[in-house]
């Protein structure tokens, strides 16, 4: 099968295709190393190891000299689910009614295709680097993060950077990722003194510590929010104590919680706050927090000169001026805003993760033509 | 072996080395009836049975004529547990510095020993019946209830019952037990709306409601205690909601409770309490209430003629007024008051339920005596 690289349907159907479920390669990155090179570009496949994680592979590839502007993303999808819930063959490509199906179809081999199409369209484009992982669905250890540093290692260099993430909730021309909130999760742990519920005297039900901790957690809000930021918003994911016994108090009781912050606090500032409201709720040691391993604190690509060049491409492609928010969860951003402006600008996310994830033909064509102009000027070819 | 029927050591340590551990009969009701007929007692040994649960075996037996006085109590024990971590092996009954060891020593068929050896030491008291069943530490169903039942279509007549449960705290003259609490339990549901925690606003989270629930259920007294009862109470027993992803808002949280409850409430009033204290916390649709089957509301045998033949019993050979509490579990005395007045005396409970149970040899031989005085007065004989 011989494959248009500047059709982005046809390369979007060719690595829906590959069943590259984290941490698979699939087939997805040999494909975009076949599509690319013919277009001029140099391509190298890392693959990066860590105890306890599976080997990732992931891709490099550049055209042209100095400061590269890049396009990013990821070829692996999460797991079909149930396949027999498919209107189509999740790993066909299947159009129907305008609409290309398959697992990755808007999260995000769609706008990878999209972006192999802009840069074989554009020959003459100033310097373009891709920077591909497989790891970007799973635990995000062997993947962009590592990707970075083994560029720069080689003494890669890179002026801005475009993330393909499905940015828009409704239509394409919605909104511009110009960052992303933090993310702190913790347990908090209430001890007590397990007995039968006929003798509470001999007992101390830890439940009845619950609510104070709860209300400590979730009454007062963290802030209202910043320019960019909608405000830092806590909740308890889960609260577990006792063991379904009737007759038994239990020993202990567990809360879960999780807060997505703004650029006013960091995780050490955050902590302590969380610390401070349960110590006046619990006293100071009436309970043990535990912290998860973080994956970031909030940043912000300042809106400026690289999210302009963005937003006047879509714009001058959809009619509409997308928005520039901060909402919604993390991405491979948090890696790429430490090297270089990064803002992110895909597809319509609308039916990601889900069973028939669907992706507008013509959305393709558009998002094509939007990477082509951003190509342009942010290398200024 | 001979067992000295007079002997309750004899008796005891016999009962102890049969392995009745619930549904199991273990050679108990047998040894009970080979016991007994030489006593001049006709003895029965009805099975009863019911869907889902399994066989039980039960003993009734009777010496005279007229409305009797009854023995009551169970020969079946809770599982030892680790046996292992025993002193003696727990079917046995070992003796080591004045105590006997072994699973149900206090619970009770300690207790059912110093019964048959009462009787046995007065052949001449008036009529006396036992009632003793195999289905006491499970669920209840095929035992006491309906030997009750049983009894009473055959045309017998009780007029007291003293049921050997292990009243007992500390020492022997403690306390007789004259009634108990009820016991009412119910799991209430707080529904929301799952959701992935970066989006909040498209979730509802069922735990931010968790504090006024809780809150109603915990902080308000039931009541402040009745002359007879000590005060309601209600535990929460266990808090349920979330799986511990801590990206995942709930859909759902549960919460469930057990009442121990006085003479001031019975299980509609207190279910409708406990609505109305629901109703104003989450609002009349806002929660969803499911009560476990009742087991039993509170009960009492007013004291007066009964109680003070047993109280009088007991201070004459422990020189202790003992006092009359409604404190602690529930018993099968639940069953057996609607049919005479009933009250509990019986061994030390610290060590039931427990490795390592076991009892004084001294108070097996005081407790025998305690149960021949009650014998003689409550038959008038």
């Amino acid at each position: 099968m011989t494959i248009d690289p500047k059709n982005p349907v046809d390369v979007a159907r060719a690595l829906i295709a590959c069943e590259s479920v984290t941490p698979d390669e699939g087939g997805a990155l040999a494909l975009l190393e076949r599509l690319l090179a013919p277009l001029g570009l140099e391509v190298e496949r890392p693959v990066f190891s860590a105890d306890g994680t599976p080997d990732i592979e992931n891709l490099f590839a550049r055209r042209g000299d100095g400061e590269a502007f890049v396009f990013a993303g990821h070829t692996d999808v999460v797991p079909p689910g149930d396949v027999a819930k498919w209107r189509h063959n999740p790993f066909v490509g299947a159009a129907e009614a305008g609409e290309l199906f398959g697992r990755g179809a808007v999260d995000m081999k769609g706008a990878i295709a999209c972006m192999v199409a802009a840069v074989a369209r554009r020959p003459n484009a100033g310097p373009v680097a891709f920077l591909i992982t497989g790891d970007e669905e799973g635990p995000a250890i062997n993947g962009t993060a590592k990707l970075l540093e083994w560029a720069t290692a080689r003494g890669e260099r890179f002026a801005s950077c475009l993330l393909g993430e499905p940015s828009n909730p409704n239509a394409l021309g919605d909104e511009i990722k110009v960052g992303r909130r933090g993310s702190l999760s913790g347990t908090v742990t209430i001890a007590g003194v397990q007995g039968h519920v006929a003798y509470p005297h001999r007992a101390d039900n830890p439940v009845r510590r619950l609510p104070k901790a709860l209300s400590a957690l979730m009454d007062q809000a963290l802030d209202d929010g910043t320019e960019h930021f909608q405000p830092s918003n806590l909740e308890v994911v889960s609260v577990e104590s006792g063991a379904g016994a009737f007759n038994v108090i239990p020993g202990e009781a567990k809360l879960r919680f999780n807060i997505r912050y703004n650029d006013r606090h960091d995780a050490a500032s955050l902590t302590g706050l969380v610390r401070e409201r349960l110590d006046n709720a619990l006293g100071a040691g009436g309970y043990n927090l535990d912290l998860e391993p973080h994956t970031g604190d909030a940043f912000l690509t300042p809106p400026g000169a690289f999210s302009d060049v963005v937003a006047d491409a879509v714009e001058a492609e959809t009619g509409r001026r997308p928005a520039l928010t901060t909402t919604g969860g993390t991405s491979d951003a948090r890696f790429i805003k430490s090297y270089c402006p990064v803002v992110e600008f895909g597809l319509v996310g609308r039916t990601m993760h889900q069973v028939n994830e669907r992706v507008s033909i013509a959305d393709l064509e558009t998002l094509t033509r939007i990477y082509e102009r951003v190509l342009e000027k942010a290398t200024g070819a």
